[in-house]
C-alpha cells in the first residue's frame, strides 16, 4: 500500500518502520511541526510536510498517529482523499473520523512504544475496526502483513483494552516506582528487585494472574501486613494504597 | 556445608536444590507434616523427619524456611545445636532467633518462588544478616557459593525490601488480574496484553521506572482519563483505584 503518515511520535515512528519492512511504501510524513515531520521522514527516506493541504491525495491509506486530542482536528482538516483514513488510538471511538472520509477505521497496536527501543511487530496484537466490510477486509490484509495477531475489536472493546493496559502497564510501572522509592529511602538499590519484577511478568505469560497471586494479602497474613504498614507509617498515602490493594487481594471469607 | 532444612515449602525446595547443586550436603529435611518432609527429602535424596527432637545436632547450618508465624516456634523448639541457625523470611527481624542459638542470622532470597518453576540462583540477590561478624563471614561465603549477588542488609532494610517487593510483585500481579477481569467483561482475552506486560517489565531492567512512566495520567490527559472512568462507572472500587493511582502519577503543577 501507499501510505501517508500523519504524526511523528512513537507510534508513527514504529509503525512507519514496520510498514516499510513489510514492503509498503510511505508516500509522505506530515506533522504539525516541520522539524518533527522531517526527523521521521528523513529516517524513513521520504518527504516531509507541515501543511495538511499539501499532502498527497492519491495514497491508499492515511494513518493519523497524533495525540488523542488532535485526531479530530487532523481528520477534519484533511483535503478530500479516496484512500482509507485510520487512527491508531486506544480510547478514541472510530466515529471521530466519521464525516471526514468515505472509508475509515482504526489500527490499534497493543503495545507501549519508546522511540529508542525496537519493537517486533510480527507477534504484536493489532486491533482493527472499519466503517464498512470492504474497508475492514483491506485493513485486515494490511495488518496481517505486519503481524500474525490481528483481531477485530469495536470501539468500546478497544476502550476496555486501553483501560486494561493502563492497569497492567502504566499502573504496574507506578508500582515499580513505589518499590524504587521505598528502597531508596532505606539505602537499597532498585536493582535488587529487578529479577523479581521480571519473574512476576514471566509467570503470567503462561498463567492467569489470579492463579499465581502471592504475598501476605492472599494468605491473609495479618501479622506481616501489620509490620509492612508500620514501615509505611510516615507515608500515609502509601499506607492507604497498601491497605486498599491488600483488601482487594484478600480472599473473601 | 552440612545443612538441615527445616520446612518443605517453595523456598526450602528451591534453596535445597541450589545448595546441593553448589556442592553442599543436605543432612536432613524436617517438616511439621511428615508427608511434606518426605516429599522434599525424597526429591533431594535425603532423610526426613517430623520430630524436631530427632534432628541431627552436628550440622553446620540450620535453615528455617517455614511460614513467618511459625519461625519463632521452630527456633524455640530446636535441640541445642552448635551450627548457625538462619531463617529466610523477608519481614521477620533476625532477633526472632535470638536466645535460641549461639550463632544465628538471615539468608533472604529476593525472588518469588513457585514449586513448578525452576529458579536460577546464580544471579539472584541474596540478603544476609548475622548475629556476629564471624557468622556473617560464614554466611556470606555460603551465599556466595550460590549467587554472585550477595549483600548485607539489616532487619529494617530487609523489611523495606519486602514491602518494596509487595508493591513491585504482589500488587503488580493484582494489576494484571484487574486487566484480565476488564478484558473478560468485554469478551477479550488476557493474551492480548501479555506482550505489553512483558515489555513494561523489560523497560525497567535498564531504566528507573519514574523515567519511563507512560499513559494518560503522566501526560495529564484528562479527556482520556474521563473516558476510562466512564467505562469503569459500574465498578466503583476500580474507578476509585484508577483515580487514586492516576492522581499519584499526575505531575505536580
Amino acid at each position: 500500500m501507499d501510505v501517508v503518515l500523519l504524526g511523528s511520535g512513537n507510534v508513527a515512528t514504529h509503525l512507519g518502520r514496520a510498514l516499510i519492512a513489510s514492503g509498503h511504501r510511505i508516500a509522505q510524513v506530515y506533522s504539525r511541526s516541520l522539524a518533527g515531520a522531517k526527523a521521521l521522514a528523513d529516517a524513513l527516506g521520504v518527504a516531509a510536510t507541515d501543511n495538511l493541504q499539501a499532502i498527497a491525495t492519491g495514497a491508499d491509506l492515511y494513518v493519523i498517529s497524533v495525540t488523542d486530542g488532535a485526531i479530530g482536528d487532523v481528520a477534519s482538516s484533511l483535503p478530500p482523499v479516496t484512500g482509507i483514513v485510520v487512527h491508531t488510538a486506544g480510547s478514541i471511538p472510530m466515529d471521530a473520523l466519521s464525516g471526514h472520509a468515505a472509508h475509515f477505521g482504526v489500527l490499534y497496536p497493543v503495545q507501549t512504544f519508546s522511540k529508542a527501543v525496537a519493537v517486533d511487530f510480527s507477534s504484536l496484537p493489532l486491533a482493527v475496526e472499519a466503517s464498512d466490510e470492504a474497508t475492514l477486509t483491506q485493513l485486515e490484509a494490511l495488518a496481517a502483513s505486519l503481524s500474525s495477531r490481528v483481531f477485530r475489536c469495536d470501539s468500546n472493546q478497544r476502550l476496555s483494552l486501553h483501560v486494561a493496559a493502563v492497569f497492567a502497564c502504566n499502573f504496574v510501572n507506578h508500582c515499580y516506582a513505589i518499590g524504587d522509592a521505598i528502597l531508596a529511602r532505606h539505602g537499597l538499590d532498585f536493582d535488587l528487585i529487578r529479577p523479581l519484577i521480571l519473574e512476576t511478568a514471566a509467570k503470567v505469560m503462561a498463567h492467569r494472574p489470579d492463579a499465581v497471586q502471592t504475598g501476605p494479602a492472599v494468605r491473609n497474613d495479618t501479622d506481616t501486613m501489620r509490620r509492612h504498614l508500620a514501615l509505611l507509617a510516615d507515608c500515609p498515602g502509601l499506607a492507604q494504597l497498601y491497605g486498599t490493594l491488600s483488601e482487594r487481594i484478600r480472599p473473601t471469607p
